[in-house]
């Protein structure tokens, strides 16, 4: 496997079920990858809020002795300006292309997470805050959830999949559910890239006006009916995220959505999934994620070996 | 002395002093430790406001050779549910149940920090938040000031009073004193109960209406008068708390309660305590807090090795 | 070269140009330095934002082999009282008599960035918070922009007039350029005295009314015109800064100050420089920002190593 040039979506893996080994194999050996990354740097730099993310990529590079320095944008420092010949005497104290390539004149790998806006579909799906990091700051850019793809997520479910299956090829099902806030498309975005490019059986179910961009789906079943889409399943996937066509916006609360028990009965006695943090009893009843087939925790878990294969590999020597 | 699973007050330990004793080694010879946790990792969390633990806990992580990552809820994440079988559509983000563990997931060591809320008295004295880590996050749990107890300011206490004591039992009175803001009773309960732990002479001075709870007074003579405590004295402990009965209620802000010289000539020629952060010339006179017998930096100072005691001992092999 | 007792100003240094030269040692060959402050700890309070001085110092004492603790008052912990013999019942939790022996204690070395009220020009001047800092701390104090002086800009900037110098004694024009908010002077006064304590040939142009205080810019040529000023000019140095006379106050917004290609054409070929972060087209144009004349983001790359150089002289052993 050759080294990663960014970990920005799938498509930065020559192939994602290396990866996923890779993470893997240091989760079940982590000495033999300990400190090798020693002397190097890592800045992490947030938009938006974070706990597993910010804690288990810490955690990681940690793991392999680097230095790390977190940075939260409008608290520690001010608000930056992406758009280009701007007279800048607004709210924007500095613009992307002096404060990218200075990060990365200081650090070996840089990490961000930069939300969609969720009101402008054309800048949030051309990812400008990521691409202008990728283009300006010189480094490797390792995506921790961006406006439309959060990889090391998925990689994570890929892993924890790989450790669950007890098929060749699992059928794996990601649902739509419920939210009282507005939230981006950028895990089942991701969710679905990854699960078909590791050639898993995929189907996404949501309510009319829910479908993802096709640019992710395209390979995966498409549905409407929990009911029918819950028949057989290995994996329920559950998340929710504001509609894409309709950029942005909740066209459904139906409590009908979430999965409880009844649905889960439906399934081939299925794992249940969620990336985190969830809305317990809104997304999902108690008695499903309390259940033993609930396996959200060891997902989370599994978030610092991503992050540790993905920096390892981001890091490596030509 | 064997390992601490948890630190959460007095009652974590077997034998108060002799982990004081610990702290003291470690300060007049801390290169016996250094890095002698190396590999290990801690997360602070922190849902209140820290200067002193905040900088002396990682200090003491540092000295240790263990990696520190921080974290602060609310600003770097978001607010925690911590109320069973709720339906989650409201302002909390995430159910403990699914944090503790997954941060659990990553570090060695978790500290809490998780004040009062000083409106709801029976589930600040079951502790819930501090509790709840210690159920979910299946690690040893590090108390950075909770809502009843702050135990990592208390061994400070005791190791500093060590220092300083010249007759075996020495007078300790724990008096309140005014402030405008509305403050917890987790530093003078603590003290309370550490003192009595070690065995010494404790005196408690307030106004009526301001008793604490008997579960970590029983033992100390309780006083309403200044004059009548102050007598003999070896250690003055001064402290502002709300009061108990009347729940996070203020009594009184009597300025006749401040510390002054002239209170100070009544005792043994005492020296003078407190926890810091201290309001000057409402709590105690600049006189007396910058006199030579003031020994409020002393206690600061020992912060960072009674961090150490507590760590070492937390990650300590069975 | 002899140790740093603290890093305030250029009159913290024996000799400038021997500290530049450090600085530029350690960047065309870190290793020789690398892991020679291990075991030492460094504290950066901030009690305004950063991105430049934040992350490069972290990166400095990174390549030192320091830990580092960061703090930010207001955010992580509470305000601080810098007045004497107040009656402490207001909004200031903590004196910095208390606050600043207290990080001494556990820290080898306290970084501290505090700007210039703006409104108070006495306190300012006399740098209340950076000198309590000083008097109080017991330890040696790294100036991370205080309310007068920003020399780890400055020890930046001549780094890397150093590095860029054709002549001898360049001639270097610092010039002031409109902007939206009220700055402080500490960038141009620090640079000023560093660029005349250098021996280098200094003219300050500026609109009536905005010049710096003598006690920074003695021995520099004072101009009121660009097009005279520029004339010959090897280094143009952009920067905003609010009236010293009329204190904190805009006097101008006029656009025609700022730096465009057509000002550039009468120097000598000159340079462009900034401390960042900039606004584009206000302080300067886009097109000479992205000109192959703007060094702009060399300066802000050699803050490490001028952080680096500072860091290891403040902690060398006597």
């Amino acid at each position: 496997m050759s080294k990663l040039n960014h970990f920005l979506s799938v498509k930065s893996t020559e192939n994602p079920l290396e990866l996923a080994d890779l993470a893997l194999s240091m989760k079940n050996n982590s000495g033999n990858f300990k400190d090798s990354r020693k002397g190097l740097s890592l800045c992490l730099i947030f938009f938006n809020s974070s706990l597993r993310t910010r804690l288990s990529t810490q955690k990681a590079a940690f793991n392999l002795g680097m230095d790390v320095a977190v940075f939260n944008v409008g608290e520690d420092g001010w608000q930056l300006e992406f758009d280009e010949g701007v007279v800048m005497n607004g709210n924007k104290a500095e613009h992307i292309k002096e404060a990218a390539p200075v990060i990365g004149s200081y650090f070996d790998i840089i990490g961000i997470r930069a939300f969609a806006s969720l009101e402008n579909k054309i800048s949030d799906y051309q990812e400008q805050v990521l691409n202008a990091f990728v283009k300006y700051s010189g480094k490797p850019i390792l995506n921790l959830e961006s406006a439309t793809t959060h990889p090391l997520q998925s990689l994570t479910d890929v892993v924890t999949i790989l450790e669950h299956k007890k098929v060749a090829r699992p059928k794996i099902v990601l649902s739509w559910a419920p939210h009282p806030r507005t939230l981006p498309q950028a895990v089942p975005n991701s969710f679905s890239e990854w699960v078909l490019a590791c050639k898993f059986d995929l189907t996404i179910v949501q309510p009319k006006g829910y479908e993802l961009s096709e640019e992710f789906t395209k390979g995966a079943t498409i549905s409407y009916s929990q009911e029918e889409a819950f028949e057989g399943a290995d994996f329920i996937y559950a998340k929710n995220w504001s509609s894409y066509t309709d950029y942005g916006k909740i066209l459904s609360s139906d409590p009908k959505w979430m999965i409880d028990r009844e649905k889960m009965d439906r399934t081939a006695n299925a794992f249940f999934m969620h990336c985190l943090p969830v809305r317990r009893n809104v997304i999902v009843s108690d008695e499903v994620i309390d259940s033993a087939k609930s396996i959200v925790l060891k997902q989370a878990e599994n978030r610092q070996y991503a992050a540790q294969a993905a920096l390892f590999k981001l890091s490596e020597m030509e």
